[in-house]
């Protein structure tokens, strides 16, 4: 329904991508996102090898690819060769420099997805070659630099790339949950939306029914920008990342501590393991976005494509007269 | 050209408000606005009482509203019967409750914009009897919470006036600065939009032209919310709040040193009024939020308003058929 140079460039139904979270999103959530028209991407996150390799050949759609955490990659670098065997449709590189892998990808001839979350960033992802930059505002769940937003980011993205690479595609991350996000976001001048949150809050998504029972509460005011699970899970996270995640007991015990936190990272170690094992989300995190508030049900990820997909389709078409309807 | 629920209610053209910044927006940039078929707004701010009286004496538009700083305004209440007095097509109040204003604001049957920065702050404004909650994200120059997004914080409360009170108007504020900003806020829920940074680079605003020398070359990266120049200005903002500006030589010497910043403000002091004095803007605020990224010229208000509305209608327009061009 609604055409776009990603739809037409990854040969998708629909301008929908799914965000590689780090274990979320293995073959089950990818597989789903592609066979309802959407591109499925599988977490490689912070490089489990064999988990990696499970979901990558569990995978049962050609339109599935890869994500990596850039900095973890690095210390892995060959986690990138088992994803390009399994001749992923995309590439997706996240938090660091891309140019050190992008010479590998290009040559498999895979296209290459840079994450950005700055302006500056996405002149570095056009000097690596990127083929489509993912610009992500601090809105989204997770890490990022949260310096800017989507509803800026994009269309200051969208000016550089047309100014300098008019070929390469812009797809929009953070914040968007639903149709109205996804008419926003190519309004702002984007090719497509990468989600997250919305299909971590789906039945194919490896997520606890504890913690998916908390985010169906929450609003994106109970969510906040942190580092102090970084800090307790002991992830050398380069400065000026932080992580958005669901506010809970823990994060408003160390949030704006960070020292005492780290001067005492053994307990807090095994509490977290402990809440990681008994599934007690007001110790272990929930890593979801501002969206989370529109999250009011887990639904199949199928149902959550087509649903944003007709919503979006809806609301733009609502203006094809040049005049809104009442209560748009 | 885009008619909404905003444009029919305050019989104005184009659903385009000029945020009310503070002696920015005087008579002659809210007149402009109104002029152009938008809702001028003059800043009332932090109560400046000659100010406003001779700029609201000024304004030769029936289209133009007066906004307040609701916690200053709470030190000098009667500022408001001034603004009355002169039959504003609006008031506007932000940044604190506005229950105790919101009486007299409706008996003299003026409609009441209340401007909010969480989900929560939405609720109060409800409750309070708002007219319009203007959502406003922390992409924003200057003040606000900053701990959620245009993106996110528009559709939220679009569910939250849905629910509980449907004839209520809302308008998108925080990084709206072209067509497709105005565009993405229609997509996202709201009726219209409010708009600063965009409107504070105009020949019609009250800000020195070296300042709009400086915003024409900078990005939205080059903006930070931080507290620093409240502590300087001894301005008592309640607690949560922090400002977005333009980063400079001051705010990087005292961004994340403010106690040491507080422990010497009689020097500080002496020199921002020198820096303001001086037109120096390493030292001098200049409140700018991440949109001033778009702002590549200073023009005259009203082709702000015509270019905004301009291209607003024909990006939305392109989805008329239900598919996207190349290039979208």
């Amino acid at each position: 329904m609604l055409n776009t140079r990603l739809t037409q460039a990854f040969d998708i139904e629909h301008p929908v991508v799914l965000a590689p979270m780090d274990l979320v999103s293995g073959s089950r959530l990818a597989s789903a996102v592609a066979a309802a028209g959407g591109l499925g991407m599988i977490g490689g996150g912070y490089g489990d090898r064999e988990w990696l390799k499970r979901e990558l050949a569990a995978v049962n759609s050609a339109r599935v690819g890869c994500g990596f955490i850039t900095w973890s990659l690095a210390r892995d670098p060959d986690l990138l060769d088992i994803a390009l065997e399994h001749e992923p449709t995309a590439v997706m590189l996240s938090f660091g420099d891309p140019a050190p892998f992008a010479e590998r990808v290009r040559a498999a001839d895979v296209p290459l997805l840079c994450q950005v979350h700055t302006l500056d960033q996405a002149r570095q992802a056009l000097d690596a070659g990127a083929d489509v930059i993912v610009g992500q505002g601090g809105e989204a769940g997770g890490h990022g630099v949260g310096s800017r937003s989507t509803f800026t980011l994009v269309p200051d993205i969208a000016d550089l790339i047309a100014a300098r690479s008019p070929e390469t595609l812009l797809v929009a991350a953070g914040g968007v949950a639903d149709g109205r996000g996804l008419a926003a976001a190519l309004s702002l001048g984007a090719d497509g939306v990468l989600v997250g949150t919305r299909f971590w809050a789906t039945e194919e998504a490896a997520v606890s029914p504890l913690a998916h029972a908390r985010a169906v509460g929450a609003t994106g005011d109970d969510t906040i920008r942190t580092t102090v699970y970084d800090i307790v899970r002991q992830y050398p996270w380069p400065a000026d990342y932080n992580a958005r995640l669901l506010r809970n007991q823990f994060i408003n015990r160390w949030h704006g501590r960070e020292a005492d936190l780290a001067a005492r990272v053994p307990e807090a170690v095994t509490e977290f393991h402990t809440g990681v094992a008994e599934q007690d989300f007001d110790i272990a995190n929930m890593i979801v976005g501002e969206a989370v508030g529109r999250v009011h049900e887990i639904l199949p990820a199928g149902d959550i494509v087509r649903r944003m997909v007709r919503e979006a389709a809806d609301r733009l078409s609502r203006w094809a007269a040049g005049t809104a309807t009442l209560g748009m």
